[in-house]
């Protein structure tokens, strides 16, 4: 990819060797004259870093001699846009391999890639250039998007239906039983669970993250919310869209998360609780059951509160040995009066 | 299946059209003419939902003229039962696929069906009716009962052995080794792990869980057991029966949990600890190594203490700025009196 | 194995019948005739337990007539070095499974056993007398060291390079996607992740862990730490030698963790945050985005902090009633003072 191109597509100010040919990325320290690197340098004026990058994405008022760089509001979103480019048509060539077992019945859209060992099951439905990576599991009546990509040994119980574009990474594994009980004298009955999980385009899944079905609705990430690894989301969960969820967060069942909620690493939100839109829990986080964190609000800590009021309770917590200084210092002069 | 088998299943009392046939079952909201749904409703008369439910379950007293009711006293638990029997026979047809890799000296029962890339070690005992889904891996002499269920990509190494009706979920490992390390001179050594796990009946294992085998004695899990899924269950940990262990949950190696405690998700036990008969332990709550819940107590928090006292000690923190008013105050009057 | 050699292998003094074979070991409990077992008496002198063990370890001291010993300064990490041996060559046979998918251009050395439906892609490199279990995947260009042992089903995304003796348990996944990201108007877009995972020599990773792909620079984790269960190390992190981390531990993107380091199950780390050497953080302990701990200090709780502090500010909470008591009576004596 010439420097020319990726200033185009980036909607950048080139400056330098228009004609120079990117072939990937790297950080400005450790780039080659072939990289696209970015610097993201904010505030006032910085020495231009050494660097033997090809090609460097820079902010607005950038200026470095003799360097090809290419003028940008947002370097490293611009980078990330580029870096898109250039490493795209790296998966795998379409086809069925010989020792992937598919159901005749499963209906494979064109230019869709099926690795060794994966299994499609009846009545699977797979859109066009999706890639299903080795040993992939697909269970019956899947229905599975155009242009995904399931990485090795992700797996789809029966029934779920998945947008374009979902991202399953390995051990990912979506629509197995919620937890679902009940009590009979002594011992605890399954209650099956029949409804399936829906997944919305542009949704990445974190490794060996869970999503569970439905008991008798359905559980639902909405389009662009992306999960990272060994995430656990209960039965019955409404994900809205464009919500981020660190490694290790876990949702008992039935949870609400509105639309671009972020919640922090190893997080845990209890049965039928609801984070409002645009919430930030910090990591760790606990929110209880059937609890609700309003709109746009920071909150941390167990049970989740307001960041400030948390916060000002730890520093009141770490305040105690001054207030017993205090009530000590009180003590005697209050012995002092009393003797008077 | 009729209502009239239905009623009879769950022995409750039929009214209504004892003819119509039910296929599935669905929330009130959800349900259609051919399924079954509850209504759980409890306290003082409420108006009847709108539903279009083929028949609902009902508790005892409930009326509504022209519907078809069971009236039971638990309408959830009779649910659960009925969707039991009408999603029953759904699972896989019984044989082995030609792709499964099943060694000559297995021992395989009737009615046990094998997927395909399914691995089946020598000597594995498999009893009948269990379902091994694809990509199944059974390791050398594993020993599994009947009426199991171990969906695609579940692992078992060696030596372990697992009883009847068993459900494991995709991903869901029993056996890994146990973390146990000396430490020599500067280095940390493996010390091997040839326990093994012992599973009773009727245990569930959620996705993507790991049961560690134990070093020298054996790991085990009493039957009727419930893990949830992304669950840790360290090396010789003794687990009872009917324990219900939420997502997330972790046990260092050890441990004892005795029958029926309910862990909440991504409760942490230390080394040796002992969790008694009946505990709940709340979510995130951390037992320290080699401490003791008591039977039949309710706790939370890190380090665990009874539920009371840990929502006494948050309340008291939180009466901090009241308290530091008071000493204020009081500050201020033995001011006031020293000036006299 | 007689234990004349098993007392030349740990540099025992022998007494008793050396010419005893010994096959396994076991607890002192449930040790047989055939069975090694060890003592790890501390202190004062005690009977010597009831035991069938055809041998045991103890201490320099330890007296038992008409018993076969073996006397070394550490009983447990002797037992643990004979038990290696005791329980060697138990992995599988060298070969390539006939229904393994093993590309061409893979080059895998003598003694190797790739189990049936392992997948290896081009350009794989596998040292000799490593053991690639049933179903587990090595992406394209993956390079893997002499005499490792990879469980059933783990997986290792492209272009990743382990060492030599490298254990990975079923269901471990390395090299997946950072959780890398950039906010685009009104959406998160994906930034590529095109570094890789480097891990050192004798590493052992645990069932289901995952250990994400650098973004643009490498993840690394150096030769003899042990991850066990479940834990997350995010993108980038650079973790040194013979570090412990236990189950359900969780790293940010950009973490450093210096040689040594112990952490406690369910700690989280924060982005960018550095774990000196010899760190040792309790269980569920969180360390915040960008924070230090320094070299060898034992540290508790979130915010993570020195130990002792820790527990102070606990004990502080747990005398609040105290506190009040004591204020309330200053306010009566005060009170008394004003009639005055």
């Amino acid at each position: 990819m010439k420097v020319r191109a990726i200033a185009e597509l980036v909607g950048g100010e080139l400056v330098g060797d228009a004609e120079r040919v990117i072939t990937s990325g790297h950080t400005l320290a450790n780039a080659g004259p072939s990289d696209l690197a970015f610097w993201d340098h904010v505030g006032r004026a910085a020495a231009f870093p050494a660097t033997a990058a090809g090609c460097v994405l820079v902010g607005p008022d950038v200026v470095a001699p003799g360097r090809t760089l290419i003028r940008v509001n947002e370097p490293r979103n611009a980078f990330a846009r580029a870096l898109r480019d250039l490493t795209a048509g790296t998966s795998a060539a379409p086809g069925i391999h010989a020792a992937a077992a598919v159901d005749f019945s499963a209906e494979i859209a064109d230019d869709v890639s099926v690795g060794p060992h994966a299994v499609v099951e009846a009545d699977v439905v797979v859109g066009a250039e999706t890639v299903i990576g080795a040993g992939v599991f697909l269970g019956a009546g899947v229905q599975v998007g155009a242009g995904c990509h399931f990485h090795a040994g992700a797996r789809v119980y029966a029934g779920c239906r998945l947008g374009d574009r979902v991202i399953l990474h390995s051990g990912a594994c979506i629509g197995a039983d919620g937890f679902g009980l009940v009590f009979e004298k002594d011992r605890y009955e399954k209650i099956p669970q029949i409804g399936v999980v829906e997944i919305g385009d542009d949704v990445e899944i974190g490794a060996n993250s869970c999503v569970d079905r439905g008991a008798l609705d359905d559980t639902r990430i909405g389009s662009g919310t992306k999960l990272d690894n060994l995430v656990h989301i209960g039965h019955n969960c409404q994900i809205g869209k464009h919500v981020v969820m660190a490694a290790q967060v876990g949702l008992s069942g039935g949870v609400t998360i509105d639309d671009y909620a972020v919640l922090g690493g190893q997080a845990g939100i209890g049965e039928g609780a609801h984070v409002g839109a645009k919430v930030q829990l910090g990591g760790q986080g606990g929110l209880l059951p059937d609890k609700k964190l309003e709109d746009g609000g920071v909150f941390w800590g167990t049970p989740a509160r307001p960041l400030r009021e948390h916060l000002a309770s730890q520093a009141r917590v770490n305040r105690l040995p001054k207030l017993q200084e205090q009530l000590k210092r009180l003590q005697a002069r209050v012995d002092e009066l009393e003797k008077e």
